[in-house]
C-alpha cells in the first residue's frame, strides 16, 4: 500500500516550472466552475507521516487556489466547546457549504492513529472509529460531497535524514517539533496502524491517495493533477445518479394494529390531579437539571406530533422549570441558504448542546421521513437512507453522553378537526392555523404510514421513542414531563461519579 | 424497534383464506418470471426469537412457492468441511444463484447473537460481526441480490404462555426443545442485542421487516407480502442503476517512477546456484508443509504476472515438492455458467484449502482490476469497487490462519517479444501462443496502470504483494519459493502451540 511511496519519486525544476501555469489556470477554473453550479461540497483530508509535506502541500493549494474558496481547517487540541460535546460535533461545524472546498488538517484520522500509537485505545476501538469514519463518509458522498484523501507518506530513512538535516541547519531547525521527533521513534508503529486503517477505509466513493512526500514538485504536482481530474470529473457528472434501493418499499402492517391506533387515547387528568402533579414533576425537573452528576450530561428533546397536538404548550410547561441560561428551544421550519448547502443532518448538528445544557427541537430531523417523504421533497432513496443515518447519528450522541428523548405527540383525527376549528374561531389563537394545515390534514393516513415506520425503524435501546396521548393537553404534559425525569434519573444511577 | 411487535396482531381465519389464493398465485408469477430473467438472486435471512414461527414460516414459503426454485440453508452445527475454513465460508458455497432463492435459517446473525449471549464473545466483538455482515450484505446488493431479513418477535410474556401451553399438551410437548427453554430464560438478553444488532445492520439496500409471530396468519400473509412486493419491485426495476463513484479515476505516477518500473530486472542466477538453491528452497517447503503447526494453517497462492513471463514454470517448481493430496492448482479462465450466476469472489470462495491444505491460482480475483478493467468487460465503478471487497475478501482468509502470499511475475516488454517468437517457431510450444496475446501486447501501457493501482491498493500489512523479476526465470522461481517459505515461517512463529 505505501510501498510505491518509498521510491525516489522526484521532478525536475524545468519540468515542474514548465507543467505549473497550465494546472493552476485549470485548478481555478474548476474552483470557479464548482462555485458557479454549487451542487456540492469538496472536502480534502491531508494525513501521514509527520515532516512528508502536509503542512507544505496545504500552503501550496492556498496559493493555488483562490482563498475566498478554499478554508483550511485544523484540529489539534480540542476547544472547551467541542470538549463538551460529541467528538464529530467539531468536523460537522466545520463542513464546507455546497461550491466551496474545505481542507481538514488533523482530522478523524489523526485522532483514532495518534489514540492509539499512544496506546490510548486498543485495536479494536480504533477499528471501530474506522468504521465510524467509514459511515460519515459514505453519508457525506451519499449527499453529493466530494471527498479526496492524501496520505503522505516517507521511509524511514527519508524521514530521519530530513530530521537529521533540518536539526543541523541554523536557520531551519526551529521547524523540528518536539512531536515530529517522537514520530520518529514511533514510524514503525504509525506506519502499521496507518496501514490498517488506510486499507480499511478505502473505498470505491472515497479511496486514499499515497503520496510520497519528499520531493516538493513530485507531491505538488500530483496532489494538484488527481484534485484537477477529481473535480473535472465531477462537475461534469453534475447530478449524480442515485442509488435505489434494491428492496421492497415499507409495508404497513395488514390487520390495521399499529402503535399509534393501539394507544389508549381516552386518558386524562383530572384539573386538580393535573396541577399537583405538574408542580411536582417540574420541580423535580428542576432539581435533576441543577444535580452534579449534570455537569457530564446534555439533554437533546424531540418533539414530533400531529398538528395541533400540543407540542408548543408541552414544550412551554418543561421549560418553565428550567433557567433561561441552560436551555434553547430549535424551532425547525424549512431550512435556511445555509442550511441547504449542507448534508442534511448538518442543521441539527449545530444545535447539539454542550454538557450541562438542554437543547428542545421543536419538529427535528425526522421531518425527513414524515413530511420530506409524504410530500415527495426528497427521493425515496433519501429518505429509506435516512433511518440508517439517523440510527447513527443517535448513537453517537447517546454515546457520548447525550441523553435523548423523542416524543410522538398524539391526537385523533376529530380532535384535530375540533382543535384547528377553535383557532380558527377564537382570535388570539387564529394566527396558529393555515390553508397548509387544512391541506396536510388530508394526507392523514400517509402521514400515519410514515410515523408507524418513524417508530418502528428508529426506536431502539439507545434511543426509545416515547408516544404521548395527547387528546387530553393535561395528561400529554405530564406525560412528557416524567418521561424526562426518568430518563435524566437513569442516565445519572448509569454514570456514578 | 420491536414495539409494534409486541401488539395482538391477529388476522381471523376467513380474511386469511379469502387472502390466500390470490398471494399465491402471485408469488408464484414472480418467482417464474424472476427465474426467467435470471438477472438477480434473492436471499432470505430468518431469524428472531425462539418459538416465534421461524420454523413454522419457512414451511409455508416452501409450500406456497415452487420448491424447485426455492432452497432452505439451515446451519446449525458447523460441519468438518467448515470449520476448516475461514466462516464465511459456508454462507458463500449455499448463495442461491441468480434467478433462485434461498432461504438462510441460522445465518450469521444467529452466530453473533448466540455467541453473545453466551458470554463467548464481549460486545464489541459482536459489533465487529456486523460490520462484517454489512460488508458482505452490501457486496451482495452491489453484485445485484435482493435480501429481505426477516426479525421475528415475541413479547416476553406471550414467549412464556406458548411455552407453557405446549409443555401441558402432550400432543406437541415434544416441540418444546431444551434449546426454547434455555431461550425463554435468555430473552431480555437476547432482545437487548438483537436490538442492537438490528439497528445497527438495517440499511436502505437490506432493511429489517419485524414480524410478531404469534399468530400464524398474520405472520404469513405479512410475509407473503412483503416478499411479493419486493419482488415485483426489483423485477420491475430491472437494472438497477449503478452508483457512479464521486471521484476521479486512479491517476498514474507523474514521473513514471513506479514499484515496476524500478525493479532490477537483471537480477539473475546461475546455473549451478540455481540448482542448489532450488533444491534447497523446494527441501523446506517439503518439511514446512509436513510440520505439525501446518495443521492449523492453509496456504494459499496467488499468481498473476505479464503473459510469458513463466507462472506455469514457477508453480511446477512449487508443487514438485508437494506431495499431490495436499494442494490443488486453480486455473482461472472465463467463469462457468454456475459462477456467472453468482457474486464475484464466489468462484474464488469455493477453493478456499481447508487448514493443513494449499490451493495456488493460476490467474486469481485479481482479474476484475487487470483483464475486465483493461478490457472492459466490467463497469468502472464495479472494479474501482472491487478494491476494497478484495480487501475485506483478504481480510477474511488471514485472520483465520489462511497464509496468502500474492506474486506479480514481472518481465520486460523486449524480454515478451523474445519469448512469443520463440514459442511460435519451437513446436511443442506452439500451444501457448494466440493472436490474443499479441494482441494484449498492444495494450502493455494500460496493463501496467492497472497493475501498478492493484499493488497499490491492495498491497497491505495482511496481505503484501511479491513482485518478481522474472526475466531470469532461474531467479523468479527461487524468490517465489523463497518468499513462499518465509511466509509459512513467520506464521508459525506467530502461532506457537
Amino acid at each position: 500500500m505505501f510501498e510505491s511511496a518509498e521510491l525516489d519519486h522526484a521532478i525536475d525544476q524545468a519540468t515542474y516550472d514548465a507543467a505549473v501555469p497550465a494546472l493552476r489556470e485549470a485548478l481555478l477554473q474548476a474552483e470557479f466552475e464548482l462555485q458557479r453550479k454549487a451542487s456540492f461540497p469538496v472536502l480534502i483530508l491531508i494525513n501521514g507521516i509527520e515532516g512528508a509535506g502536509k503542512g507544505e502541500t496545504i500552503k501550496m493549494l492556498s496559493e493555488w487556489m483562490d482563498p475566498r474558496l478554499i478554508r483550511v481547517e485544523s484540529f489539534d487540541m480540542q476547544t472547551d466547546e467541542e470538549l463538551a460535546r460529541p467528538p464529530e460535533w467539531r468536523y460537522w461545524r466545520r463542513l464546507p457549504p455546497k461550491g466551496r472546498i474545505g481542507i481538514f488538517f488533523g482530522n478523524w484520522y489523526s485522532q483514532m492513529l495518534n489514540a492509539r500509537v499512544q496506546n490510548r485505545i486498543n485495536t479494536a476501538r480504533m477499528d471501530q472509529a474506522a468504521q465510524a469514519a467509514e459511515r460519515l463518509e459514505r453519508m457525506l458522498c451519499d449527499e453529493g460531497a466530494l471527498l479526496f484523501k492524501f496520505w503522505f507518506h516517507l521511509s524511514k530513512k527519508k524521514m530521519k535524514t530530513r530530521l537529521e538535516l533540518l536539526k543541523n541547519d541554523p536557520l531551519r531547525s526551529w521547524q523540528v517539533s518536539p512531536f515530529e521527533w517522537q514520530q520518529s521513534k514511533v514510524y514503525d508503529k504509525f506506519v502499521h496502524y496507518g496501514m490498517r486503517v488506510v486499507r480499511r477505509t478505502s473505498r470505491d466513493y472515497a479511496p486514499w491517495y499515497v503520496i510520497e512526500g519528499s520531493d516538493a514538485n513530485y507531491r505538488n504536482l500530483t496532489v494538484g493533477r488527481i484534485l484537477l481530474e477529481g473535480l473535472q470529473a465531477a462537475l461534469k457528472a453534475d447530478t449524480r445518479p442515485k442509488v435505489q434501493p434494491h428492496v421492497a418499499p415499507l409495508v404497513s402492517s395488514l390487520d390495521n394494529i399499529c402503535l399509534l391506533n393501539s394507544l389508549d387515547m381516552t386518558q386524562s387528568l383530572e384539573k386538580d390531579l393535573y396541577k399537583i402533579e405538574l408542580a411536582t414533576e417540574q420541580a423535580r425537573l428542576a432539581r435533576l437539571v441543577s444535580h452534579k452528576r449534570m455537569r457530564r450530561h446534555s439533554l437533546v428533546m424531540v418533539f414530533e406530533g400531529n398538528d395541533a397536538a400540543g407540542k408548543g404548550g408541552a414544550i412551554r410547561r418543561v421549560t418553565e422549570a428550567l433557567d433561561p441560561r441552560l436551555y434553547q428551544v430549535v424551532q425547525v421550519a424549512a431550512p435556511t441558504e445555509e442550511e441547504r448547502a449542507q448534508p442534511y443532518l448538518w442543521r441539527f448538528w449545530r444545535h447539539i448542546p454542550p454538557r450541562g445544557k438542554l437543547t428542545i427541537f421543536d419538529r427535528s430531523w425526522y421531518g425527513r421521513v414524515l413530511v420530506e417523504r409524504v410530500e415527495g421533497f426528497c427521493s425515496q432513496a433519501d429518505w429509506l437512507r435516512a433511518y440508517g443515518e439517523i440510527s447513527d447519528f443517535e448513537e453517537s450522541l447517546t454515546t457520548h453522553n447525550v441523553v435523548l428523548v423523542k416524543f410522538w405527540l398524539a391526537i385523533d383525527r376529530d380532535v384535530q378537526e375540533q382543535r384547528f376549528k377553535e383557532r380558527e374561531e377564537i382570535g388570539y389563537k387564529r394566527f396558529k392555523i393555515t390553508e397548509e394545515d387544512w391541506r396536510n390534514r388530508e394526507k392523514w393516513d400517509e402521514y400515519m404510514d410514515a410515523v408507524g415506520d418513524m417508530v418502528d425503524r428508529t426506536s431502539s435501546e439507545v434511543a426509545p421513542w416515547t408516544l404521548v396521548e395527547a387528546n387530553d393537553k393535561k395528561f400529554a404534559r405530564v406525560k412528557v414531563l416524567r418521561t424526562i425525569n426518568d430518563a435524566l434519573e437513569a442516565a445519572f444511577a448509569k454514570h456514578k461519579d
